[in-house]
């Protein structure tokens, strides 16, 4: 398995899957990569679903404009961000930490030599009642993104977006 | 150096350091992870503040109850979103990209053997108003957290915070 940067370079967006699926065995490992993220105040505000019933990603697909890959990848995590769990019970913690743990299921994905993609559903308000309807996800939780995850059929790279004007040494100014 | 799983999943909270400083060249490995980071339409709507002064540490640590370790530390990295440079202008979109950037930096600083943490500043008004004063940051940009960065003193230990509940098949219910 390839060592940590290389995987934090080669990490790309992929949104064009073979259609063989993934294994149970894979999506736990993946998993457990995402609960490994960091909290704040170690308050672990997340819960995740995992989508592989066809008819349910093609319910998806058809509300999110952004997610038409999700029947070909065949299988899908839905992120979602617990806010009553999260450090004093605050929305943007909650957000937070569940971003971290989005993207250690890209790392882990990539590093399994599987694909994934980050699809937006929060902020959208629309998106967010959507998703809540087809997976039965009670009004309080906030469904973060949609993630398909598959075996990539090879023609995403990743790009060096490495910008040394980024960075500022010392003070902004 | 440990393959991509094993640092996800030994990747712990440092907050005790030796006091060696690290090399300008693993910040800027470390730099070069936070960057590979996804973002919302690619937008990449993030700045980093990289910190080794030790007046500007302490000015830091002083205004900041959970960051006491950074004259320790000796570096650390203030991640900045900027949000008219997010997807649509959002702030969500900068604060998410942000985060996921943020991630990789802790994932990096372990994957070299060195220790970090995430100590936050958003979402409290009144840290980042302080943060930005210390940092000259404008008022616009939004200092996520900072990121201390140090040889760890080896106290910390990764906690296994995997657990089947948090995993809905199918639909939530």
């Amino acid at each position: 398995m390839k060592d940590a940067m290389t995987v934090i370079s080669e990490r790309k967006s992929v949104r064009k899957y073979t259609g063989e699926l993934i294994s149970k065995s894979d999506i736990e490992r993946i998993l457990k990569a995402a609960m490994a993220a960091p909290s704040a105040m170690h308050m672990l505000p997340w819960k995740f679903v995992v989508v592989s019933e066809p008819d349910t990603l093609k319910q998806l697909s058809a509300q999110l404009p952004f997610a038409q890959m999700l029947e070909k990848a065949g299988t899908a995590i839905v992120v979602c961000a617990v806010t009553e769990e999260a450090a004093g019970g605050n929305e943007a913690f909650a957000i937070l930490d569940c971003a971290c743990a989005s993207e250690n299921i890209l790392l882990a994905a990539e590093a399994l030599g599987l694909g994934a993609v980050w699809t937006a559903v929060y902020p959208d308000e629309q998106l967010m009642i959507a998703v809540r309807k087809v997976l039965n996800i009670p009004g309080d939780i906030i469904p973060l993104n949609i993630i398909p995850v598959g075996y990539p059929a090879g023609e995403e790279r990743a790009q060096d977006k490495y910008n040394p004007v980024n960075i500022h040494w010392g003070k902004w100014s």
